[in-house]
Parts: C-alpha cells; sequence; structure tokens
C-alpha cells in the first residue's frame, strides 16, 4: 500500500453532533441520518475547542496536502472507512490572458473520476460505509454519479443512478463503466430526485441527493479549507462557484466559519458569487427579488449540465452566504460562457468545463459592473475536467502521398 | 499569482553539457540541439557531486511536492521560462480486486490536458522558451499534441500538430481548442513524424518529435524521481510502463542512476517490464530475438493509441534499460488489454486508460509466468485520463410517468 500518511492510521475526531440547518435541533451524530425533521439539510458540529488544542497549524502544515490532511475536521470515524482513490490537493491555475494578474483557477478537474464530486462523495461513501448502508442511489446531472460509482465499487456498496436523458454521454458511461446500475430519466434532476426519494420512502436504497444526506458538505468543505492553506491563510477577494444545488459554496462558507474559530484565519470573507445559467437561474432570480427561497425554475436549459438544478434544497443557505459575504448571484448567457470557455483554452492552454467557463464570463462582468476589480486576487471554480464535454472540430486533413507547401501549415 | 513556491524565484541549475546517448560524444549545453550527429538522442548531464552539496535530501522533502521541487535536477535556468498549468505529483493508487494488494496505479491522468505528456511537454517547452524557439511542430497519437498545444498557447509559441487520422477524436479536437493547427494525416505517427522532419529541414519549424529535441526526456524522469520520494526512498520491484517512444521508460531509468548517483536511493532497480500491444509490438520483438535495435512494426493496429509506434528512435535505450534491469517487454492482446481496462473500472472504481489497461494485462501476464510474485510492490503507469476514450453504453432508460417497479431497478 502506497497511501497517503493522512491515512494510515486513525485520528482523532471532534463531532459532537449534527444541527438542523433550520431551526437548530440537534441530531445524534454516528446514526443514519437524512433530511432534519423539518425537511431541511443537517450540518455537521464539532468541538472546535478541543480540535484547535489537538491540531497545532504547524502540524497540518506539515502533513501531505491531500483532502485527508484535514481529518479532524471531517466526520470520519475510522481510516478503515475511508476507500481513497487519490484525493490530491488541486492547483491554483492563473489565466492572465483570458482572465486577468490575479485571476486563478481552481482546477478540480484533477480529482478522481475527473470532478470535485470526488471530494463529497469519498466522504459520504465513507460514512454510509461506517454505518452500514449496504444500498444507494442518486439524482445526478452526471458527475455525482460518476463519483458515486466510483467510489461505492470500490466500498462494495450497491448503486442506482438516474440522470436525465440529455446528461453528457461521457458522463453515463463513466458511471455504468464503475459499477454502478445507470438510468436516463426522461426529466430534470430533480424529477430523478422523486424517483430516488419514492424508492428510498419504499426502504429499496439510502438516498444520496445533494443536500439530503449530511456528509457531503463536509467534503466540498475541503475547498475552502484548502483554498486558505494554499493562499497562505490569506482568503482571495472574490470567489466564483458555478451554482446547481450549491454544496460547494456552503460548504466553503461553513469552511471559512470552522477556520475562523480556530484562529486560524481572521473575519474577513471573500465575496461569494453563486453562478448560473440564464437558462437556469433559480437563485439569481430570488437574489435579485430579495427572496429567502427560490422557486422551480421551469424549462431549465444550459450545455453547463452540472449547473441545470431548477431547485435546490439548499437554495435559502446559498442565498444566506452570498448575502452575508456581500457577493451576488449572476446570470451568464450561454454565448458568454462559451465564449469564455473557448477564450481560456485558445489564450491560457486551459480547458474549462462549461461551469467553469460560466465563472469567467461572470468574473468579466462583476469586473464590468464595479462588483469587483480586475486586480482584486479572484478564484474561479473549475468543477470538472473540460475533457468531459463535447468539443468542436477544428483540424484539417492532409495527405502524406500528396504534400502541399508546408510552409502553408 | 499563487504558483508553488517552487516557482517563485530562481534556483541554482547544475547542467553541464549533454552527450550522445550512443556514442557520448559531448555538446554544449544553452544552445539549440536536435538529434546527435550520429542521429541519436542526446541527454542532458550534471554536476550531481555539486547538486549534492548544494541539495539536502530533506531540504527538497520539504518542499511542496509538484514536478518544479526537482528543479536542480532539471534543465531550466529561468523561472521566467516556465509557463506552468499546475504539475502536481500524482497520486499512487492501488487496485486490490482487479491486479493485487500490492498493485499501485501511478496515475498520470491527473496532469495538465489529463496525461503525462504534461511532464515532457512542460519542460520542452520552458526550454525552446528560453533558447528562443517561436515555432513548433510535432508528430503524435494524442495526448502529447494536446500537452504542446497548451503550453505553447500558454508560452506564446506557435505550433503545428500532425496526428494519425484515426486519432482519438478528444485528443484531436482539444489540440485545436487549446490553439495549436491540427492536422489529421492519412498515415502512422512516424509518417507524421517524416513530414515534421521536412518542414524543419526545410527551416519551417524547430522538430518536438519524441526523443529528437533533448528535453522532454528530462521532464518524463521526474516520474522516476516522484516514485522514489513518495515510496519513501525504495523503488518498487517492478514497473509496467506502455511503452511508445519509450521517454518515460528511458527518462526512469536515467533518474534512478542520477538519485543513486546522490546516494538518495542504492543500486537496487525495480525490473523495468516495457509493456506494448500484440498488434504493434516492435520492442517486445526485438527484445525476444536479442537485438539491439527494433525493426519498423508494419499494419500497426492496437485501441491504445499512445503505444502505437511502428519505429522508435531510442528503441536501444529501452532494450538496454530493460535488459539491464532484469525485466522485459511483454506484448498483450487487445482482448486481455481491453479487459483488464474494463475490469479496474467495474472492481476498483479505477477508469485506466487502454494503454494503463495493458499494464494491468502484462502485470497479470507477468504473475502467470513466474516473472513477478503476486505479493511484490508493482507500479503499474496509467499515463492517461480513461476519459479520453470511448467507452460503451451500458445505461438503460427509465419513463417517468409511468414508473416500472423501482425494486427491479
Ligand atoms: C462541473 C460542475 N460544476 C458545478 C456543479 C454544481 O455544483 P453544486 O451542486 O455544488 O452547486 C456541478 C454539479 O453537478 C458540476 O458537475
Ligand atoms: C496514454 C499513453 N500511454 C503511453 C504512451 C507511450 O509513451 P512513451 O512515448 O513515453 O513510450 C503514450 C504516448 O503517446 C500515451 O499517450
Amino acid at each position: 500500500m502506497a497511501l497517503t500518511a493522512n491515512l494510515i492510521g486513525d485520528r482523532q475526531t471532534f463531532v459532537t453532533h449534527l444541527e438542523c440547518s433550520l431551526t437548530g435541533e440537534r441530531y445524534e451524530a454516528d446514526r443514519l441520518h437524512g433530511l432534519s425533521q423539518a425537511g431541511r439539510p443537517l450540518l455537521v458540529r464539532y468541538d472546535i475547542e478541543a480540535l484547535g488544542k489537538a491540531l497545532p497549524r504547524d502540524v497540518l502544515e506539515g502533513r501531505p496536502t491531500d483532502l485527508w490532511s484535514w481529518r479532524e475536521l471531517l466526520p470520519v470515524r475510522h481510516t478503515g472507512s475511508i476507500v481513497s482513490l487519490g484525493e490530491i490537493e488541486t492547483p491554483l491555475v492563473p489565466i492572465p490572458a483570458s482572465g486577468g494578474a490575479n485571476v486563478l483557477v481552481k482546477d478540480e478537474g484533477r480529482l478522481p473520476t475527473g470532478s470535485f464530486k470526488a471530494r463529497g462523495l469519498v466522504m459520504a461513501v465513507a460514512m454510509a460505509k461506517e454505518l452500514g448502508v449496504t444500498r444507494i442511489a442518486m439524482p445526478t446531472n452526471g458527475n455525482a454519479g460518476a463519483a458515486l460509482a466510483a467510489y461505492a465499487t470500490r466500498a462494495g456498496i450497491e448503486t442506482v443512478v438516474l440522470c436525465p436523458d440529455d446528461t453528457p454521454e461521457i458522463n453515463v458511461r463513466e458511471i455504468a463503466a464503475q459499477g454502478a446500475r445507470v438510468h436516463r430519466v426522461n426529466g430534470l434532476i430533480d424529477e430523478c430526485g422523486a424517483i430516488v426519494g419514492k424508492g428510498a420512502a419504499e426502504g429499496l436504497w439510502f438516498d444520496f441527493s445533494t443536500l439530503k444526506e449530511p456528509y457531503r458538505i463536509e467534503g466540498k468543505k475541503t475547498m475552502g479549507l484548502e483554498l486558505a492553506a494554499q493562499l497562505g491563510w490569506r482568503l482571495p477577494k472574490a470567489i466564483f462557484y458555478p451554482t446547481g444545488g450549491g454544496t460547494g459554496l456552503i460548504g466553503m462558507w461553513k469552511a471559512f466559519d470552522e477556520l475562523e474559530q480556530l484562529g486560524w484565519i481572521g473575519s474577513e470573507r471573500p465575496k461569494m458569487f453563486a453562478v448560473q445559467a440564464s437558462g437556469c437561474a433559480p437563485i439569481v432570480r430570488a437574489f435579485e427579488a430579495g427572496e429567502e427561497h427560490a422557486e422551480r425554475w421551469e424549462n431549465a436549459h444550459t450545455v453547463a449540465a452540472g449547473i441545470r438544478v431548477p431547485k435546490a434544497v439548499g437554495d435559502f443557505l446559498i442565498l444566506r452566504a452570498v448575502r452575508e459575504s456581500g457577493g451576488r448571484a449572476i446570470a451568464v448567457e450561454e454565448e458568454a460562457l462559451q465564449r469564455a470557455t473557448a477564450e481560456s483554452a485558445l489564450q491560457d492552454g486551459v480547458l474549462l468545463c462549461p461551469e467553469g467557463g460560466a465563472t469567467l464570463a461572470a468574473w468579466r462582468e462583476a469586473v464590468a459592473q464595479g462588483w469587483v476589480e480586475a486586480g482584486e486576487k479572484a478564484v474561479l471554480f473549475n468543477c470538472a475536467t473540460g475533457l468531459k464535454y463535447p468539443l468542436p472540430d477544428r483540424s484539417a486533413t492532409l495527405d502524406k502521398d500528396n504534400l502541399p507547401d508546408l510552409a502553408r501549415l
């Protein structure tokens, strides 16, 4: 075995309980939970004071930098519950030409199965294993299903994945290749979610929908932890996050709180920008209307499949974080996100996924509107490898037996 | 900027000269070179003694683990020459079910542009920039072209890429998306290479073919350096490398020598296994015939595009390393490599590329033949993300308006 040193033995854990994100009601740790009684996501709580005493920051800094360096801030009790596929720290890549001198892409496509969904699902699967789950079902726009399939297969847990029938083809195929049973449904992700909910009510499987189980968010939280450590415990001025269910944004916001409680960062926060496509922008509409919850978006469409989420169960948590941070929810047109995606590849050699392209388009809009300054440090989340999405064919052909003037190539 | 600490300032460099890999003839450093007078690859030489004094191993171990932690062992003189896309250390992922308890996959698909070609090309492009090259051409089976396009674009160097017309579609498209001009040729990679050579002779561009410029091998060398460091300076018993042009194998072999000269490892070496597909196995044929050079393989075919290389300019270097190490060259059938690829995904959640699948098939063969023991630590190189290759469709459909018995999903 050549696992990271962070996975060699057990480490002390600090989970005290879970808490309803709406009512604050307490729930016992180390038991299987879905949503709270109030039908809202549960949040994991830690004894941060004890954690701070047990884990000096320089001990953390001496560890290998992968996701498991944060174990004391994570819910898994036993190393044996963890099935790892190599959850490395993702790099921050500057895009000076298509973005600006201080624009960094957090390249989440480097994670197992090619997306940041690995963070949430490695955690949720570990907890499912720890708590004795043997069968899981999940609705997905593609990437989450792929991550679930890989980790659950490895953990010996059976999985059923439902996705909209126009999910990017590679995603559907990789889910099946990695051992899950995958079904294409004539509906959007929330409609797939309803079927998963029905089966869960019938006792057929455990429901792994975004925020309907409490641990994916703890995994996604590591994006915030990692970012803080990578930037020397000084957060950027702005974060642009492509927002579907919003787990990552909510998770990072939670991470920053925990880091402040630890005294590892101060009280400043980045402006959080929730980025959506104009063809599916429920959070933006609610943000602009000053609402606390977001209504379902009808006839949702965008090439950025990962953010085609008409209705998010954590809507109020996303809106709350965005507002508290002084950020905004921004909708970008298809044409703008596709242009941004193309330009980042063409000018900076960085092939973003369309959702990542949306964050670049939103950053440009935010600069144009004066919501951020061009010179301020901004982090864009590219949540999946651009290789999962169709690219145009721009090749020429050449006949080796009848070569043209090579100077014209 | 949030670059790795390894790229913040210049570091001392130790290149003394270059050397013909066949004759030992010396060539001056810091000048543009192609092949040697003898038509063979040039190797970069360092003042290892001075390097050892300047860089204690524990200083290296205290650095961030990315590729640039090795700068003293690399040829680039000035940080300003380097265009980085985040060349992280790639993880070692166990595949206990489809391989065995001591089989580790070095998952090179995590590198920029989704393959290990990033290692070689980030280095070669940096040197090209340092030495004033403004136009590059290269033949490719796909992945190398994609890495070249990304780095050269970022360095402001113009690129022309030629690939066989049946190169995996994603590769062709990503090359163009990242700013190179790409041409599909009705021939194999050596035939593309001949056209590149012709243009170079006409002075149209600098020839970046595998081993025809001296620095890709230095980049690929980092696979060996990294592996040694990751495994606590104890090399594995066996390395299985999918071999096309063989740069990686030759590079690792060179790395081990340099590490031994530094006193960081001892004289033991892994058995090096050069893995090819039975439809294109020139190195295997030469190995078995006891030849020092390998003849061109006619009518080459295999789904593992990266190892479809009928003729390798570094053939004698590959064969020499394999023989010195006590390893072998192994050819695997298409069916065996496809089965291995499928099983690793299905049983371990690790989606290998077909070339990676070939190494797993070869490992199985080596165990069956008694060339390695099942319990010995073996490292398989998965040189690209499996997402670049077509997968079968194994999905079912589900009508949300007419649900079947969910228990049957
Ligand atoms: C590439 C990509 N970006 C963004 C998102 C949205 O993530 P979240 O659900 O955390 O808002 C997804 C979710 O599927 C995704 O796959
Ligand atoms: C995925 C993959 N594996 C293996 C190889 C062979 O590498 P090398 O040329 O170093 O032998 C290649 C080269 O294109 C590749 O793309």
